[in-house]
C-alpha cells in the first residue's frame, strides 16, 4: 500500500505543507524513519529529531509548530499539521501497517486432542498442538501451533496462547490471558536437599494459577508450586524471559520487565514494578506500588511505595547519594592525603615551637 | 477431594484443636494460604505467620506450641498437632494435591522416528516428537511432545525429557537425567572472528555431554563445543533460563540458579554454587564448593570454598566491608569537609601566633 | 574413529615425539582433555597447561618448544610438532569430531504448508513445521522441525532456521541468516498504559526485520515494533537468551552476548558490543564501536568508541578508579578517624598554649 502526503492529510483531516505527492509505504518512529516512510511528532521534546529525520512525511501537532531550522544539506519532510497527532498516526498505521492476522475457529486435523477434553464455543486449535486428558478450554480460546497443554489444565474464555507454548499439567489460567511463544508454565520448581554428596530432588507437586487479564512474555518461565500454587494475580503483565520460581504469589496489576528473576515464595502486593534484569531473593514480601529498578537485587522485605536500586538494593535516594559520592571518591582520597600533609606540617610546627 | 480437620488428624496421627469439621480442598504455604486450605508450621520462626494465616487448618509440631496470640478480628485455624509436621503435611499433599501424571510406554503414531533409531525397553515417545537418524534411547526413556532429538544423540536409561525440548545432533545424555520444557542442548557456540568489517563464523563442530542424574531447567541453553565437548558433570542441577557457553566443563553436583550465564571454556569443581543471575567470564576455573552469590560476576579464577559477591566480584567479606563503607560515604565526605575547616582554623591560628 | 599419534603426524605433516602408537578417539581443549583425546597448543601462554594435561597426544607449534618440565607423577603426552597448530588441529577435528549433519531438500509430509506459500529452489522443511499463508522462502532455505512461520513472513536465500523456532507474522528475514532453536521473533512488544487500576494493552502492529548474515542465538527474543519495525542490522551476531524490545534499531556488525536485554527504541551504531548480561534503558543511542561491558547497565546515550562499565554504567576508566577506591574505602575511613584524633590533639594543644 502507498499513500501520498495529500492522502494522509485527507485521512487525518490535516493540512500538508510541502510536497503533496510525497509518497510513503511504511511507518516508523521519527528517529529511525527512512525515506518512503511517514512518522509523527506529538510532543515538542521531539522537535530536534524533526530537523534530522529522514522520513518523507511527518504528522505533527499544529500547536507544536513553528518548525525547527534544518541543516543545509537536509531535505525537509512534507509536514501534515493535525490537531491530534497520535490519533492521526494511528489511523495511518492501520492503512500502511501489515494486516492483522485473524484465526478461524476449529481444530486442525493434525492436533492430538484427548477424547475427554472439554472445548467451549468457537475454540481454535492450530496445527500440531497437543491437548492432554482432562483439559478444559473456555469459549473463543486460541491455542497456537505446536502448543502442549498438559493433563487437567483449565484455560478461561478469550485466552490466546501463541505458538509453541508449554502448559504443564493442572495449570489454571483465567479469562482474557495472553501467553506468548516459548513460555513454559508449570515446570518443576528448583528444589533439592543435599544428601551425602548428592542433591536429592524435592517433589514439586503443586500447580500454577494465572489470574484474568494477565499477559506473559515470550520464553518466560513460571514454575509450579512445590505444593499448592504459584500464582500470578489478575491484570499483571510479564515481559519476555522472566523467571518466576515456585510458590511465588505475585499480586494484581504488577509490571515485570524482561529478564527479571524472582526466587521462590516471594509475595508481592498490587501495582508492584520490577524493571529489566531485576531480581529478588526468595521468601520476602514486596509492598504495594514498590518499584524495583533495573538490575536491582532485593534481599529483604520492601515496604509499600519504596523505590529500590542497586545490588544489594537500597532505597533509591540512598543509592544515588552513595553513587555520587563514589564517583567523587578518587578525589576525596586526594583531599584526605593533602589534609594529612597539612596536619603533619602543623604538628611539626607546634613541635618546633 | 475434600478433607476435614478430623480427617487430617486421623491421616497424620495428630490431635486437632478447634473445629473438627473445618474443611479444606487444597494446600498452601502458611503465608499465602486462603480459607479452605491447609498449611503447616514445622519451625518456630514461622509462628508469627500463624497469627495472621487465612488457612482453615494448620498442621503444627507439638513442640512448637504454645500458639501465639491472635489479632481480635482474626479467626484462628483449626490446629492439628503432630510430631513430624513436614511428614504429616507431605501425606496430606498426596491426598489433596493434583494427581501425578503417569505416561504409558509406546510411540505415538504422529512421531517421526528414523528407521535406524534404537529404542530400549518401555520407551515413551509423545506426539509430534522427531527422532533423527542414529539416535539411541535407553530403557524407560520418556520423550515429551514436540521434542526434537538430533542425529546420533544418545540418551541414557530412565531419562525424562519434557515437551518441546531441542537436543541437537550428537548430544550424549546420561541416565536418570531430567530436562524441562524449552531447553536447547547443542546449539552452536557463539564464536566469530572479525575479518575486515564483518564477523566470520568459527565452525562449532563439537558436542554436549550431560552426566547421570543431572537436571536441566526450562528454557535453559547449553551450547555445543567449538570442538570436543561442553560437559555437565554428574548430579549437577541447573535451573531455568541458564546459559552455558561452548566448551564449559561444569563439575559434579553443582547448583546453578536461574539466569546464570557462564561464558566459554569455564571449568568448575564439584559442589560449586552459582546463585541467581550470576555470571562468569570465559576461560577461568572455579574451585570446589565455591559460591558465586546472586548477581555476582566473576572475572578471574576463584579458589575452592570462596564466596564471591559483586560485579566485578570480590570475596564476600571484602564486599560487605566496602558496601557498608559505601553507605556511610556521604557522611564521610561531610566529616572530611568539617575536618578541613578545623585544620584551616588551626593553620590560621598558628599563623596569627 | 581412532587415530594414532603416527596417523596424526602423517595427516598434519608433523613430527611425533613420544609414543607413535598413542591412540585417540576424540578432541578437546588442553585443560579439559582426557586420556584418549588429542589437544593442541598454538600459543606459548598455554605451555603451563601442557605440564598437567591428561591428553594422550598434543599438537604443538615447533616454535613454542622447548617443552616444559612436568611433575614427577605425570605422564607426558605424545607431542606432534607442526608449523601451524590451529590448522593441523582443525584437520584432525574433521577426522575425529562427530560427522556434520546434512539435510535433504524437500518438504516432509507432516509439514502444514499454506497453499499460497512460495518456495524457492531446494528448500528444506523438516517434520511438523507450520508455514502460514503468504510466506515466501528463498532458495535453499532450511526450516527446522517444529518451526512456526507466521503469515506473510519472508525469508531470504540460504537462511537456516533450526528446530522449534517461532517466527510471527510479517517478519522479514534476509539472506544467509542463522536462527537457533527456541528463538522467538515478532512476539508483541511490552507496551501498556495505566487506565484506572489496570494496564491497557497498546496494540503492537509493527514487524521485525533481520538483515543479511545475522545470527540469532537459542531462546533469544526479538519483539515486533509497536508500529514500524524492530530491526537487526546486517552482519550482527546475537547470542542465546538475549531480549531485544520493540522498535530497537540495532546497527550492522554488532556483537550482543548472552542474557543482554535492550529496552524499547534503542538505536545502536555499527560494530557495537554488548557483553554478557548487559542492559540498556529504552530510547537511547549507542555510538559506533562502543562497548558495553558485562553486566553494565547503560542509562543514557553512549558516544562512539566509549567503553561503559557498571550499573548505572560510567566510562570504564572512571569505573575502575572508583572501584579501586571503593576497595580501599574501609582503610580510608580509618585514616580519616586517625586524622580527626590528631587534629583534636592539635586543637587541645593550642588551647593549652
Amino acid at each position: 500500500v502507498e499513500l501520498t502526503a495529500a492522502d494522509i492529510a485527507r485521512l487525518t483531516g490535516g493540512a500538508y505543507e510541502g510536497n503533496p505527492g510525497a509518497t510513503v509505504t511504511g511507518v516508523a518512529g521519527i528517529r529511525e524513519a527512512e525515506p518512503g516512510e511517514v512518522s509523527f511528532v506529538a510532543n515538542a521534546k521531539y522537535l530536534p529529531a524533526c530537523s534530522t529525520t529522514r522520513a518523507s512525511v511527518v504528522i505533527i501537532g499544529r500547536d507544536i509548530k513553528p518548525l525547527p531550522a534544518s541543516r543545509p544539506d537536509w531535505t525537509a519532510p512534507t509536514w501534515v499539521l493535525v490537531d491530534q497527532p497520535v490519533l492521526a498516526f494511528t489511523s495511518v498505521v492501520q492503512h500502511l501497517g501489515p494486516p492483522r492476522v485473524t484465526v478461524q475457529p476449529g481444530v486442525h486435523p493434525t492436533v492430538v486432542l484427548a477424547a475427554d477434553a472439554r472445548l467451549g464455543r468457537d475454540v481454535t486449535i492450530q496445527p500440531h498442538a497437543v491437548i492432554e486428558a482432562g483439559v478444559e478450554l473456555g469459549d473463543r480460546v486460541v491455542i497456537g501451533a505446536g502448543c502442549y497443554i498438559g493433563h487437567g489444565s483449565r484455560i478461561g474464555a478469550d485466552t490466546t496462547i501463541y505458538p509453541r507454548v508449554t502448559i504443564r499439567e493442572h495449570t489454571r489460567i483465567g479469562d482474557r490471558v495472553i501467553i506468548h511463544s516459548g513460555a513454559v508454565l508449570g515446570a518443576d520448581g528448583f528444589g533439592f536437599e543435599l544428601m551425602g554428596d548428592g542433591h536429592r530432588k524435592i517433589p514439586q507437586v503443586g500447580y500454577v494459577e494465572i489470574g484474568d487479564d494477565v499477559e506473559i512474555g515470550a520464553n518466560t518461565t513460571i514454575d509450579r508450586g512445590r505444593f499448592g500454587r504459584t500464582r500470578i494475580g489478575r491484570g499483571t503483565k510479564i515481559d519476555n524471559q522472566v523467571q518466576i520460581a515456585h510458590n511465588c504469589i505475585i499480586g494484581e496489576h504488577n509490571i515485570i520487565c524482561a529478564h527479571t528473576g524472582i526466587a521462590g515464595s516471594v509475595i508481592t502486593g498490587h501495582h508492584v514494578t520490577f524493571a529489566g534484569q531485576a531480581g529478588s531473593v526468595g521468601h520476602i514480601t514486596v509492598g504495594d506500588k514498590a518499584i524495583i529498578m533495573a538490575k536491582a537485587g532485593i534481599t529483604k522485605d520492601v515496604p509499600a511505595g519504596v523505590i529500590m536500586l542497586g545490588a544489594p538494593a537500597v532505597p533509591h535516594k540512598q543509592f544515588k547519594k552513595s553513587f555520587v559520592a563514589l564517583q567523587a571518591l578518587p578525589d576525596l582520597v586526594n583531599d584526605l592525603r593533602l589534609l594529612e600533609q597539612r596536619v603533619a606540617e602543623l604538628e611539626q610546627q607546634l613541635k618546633a615551637d
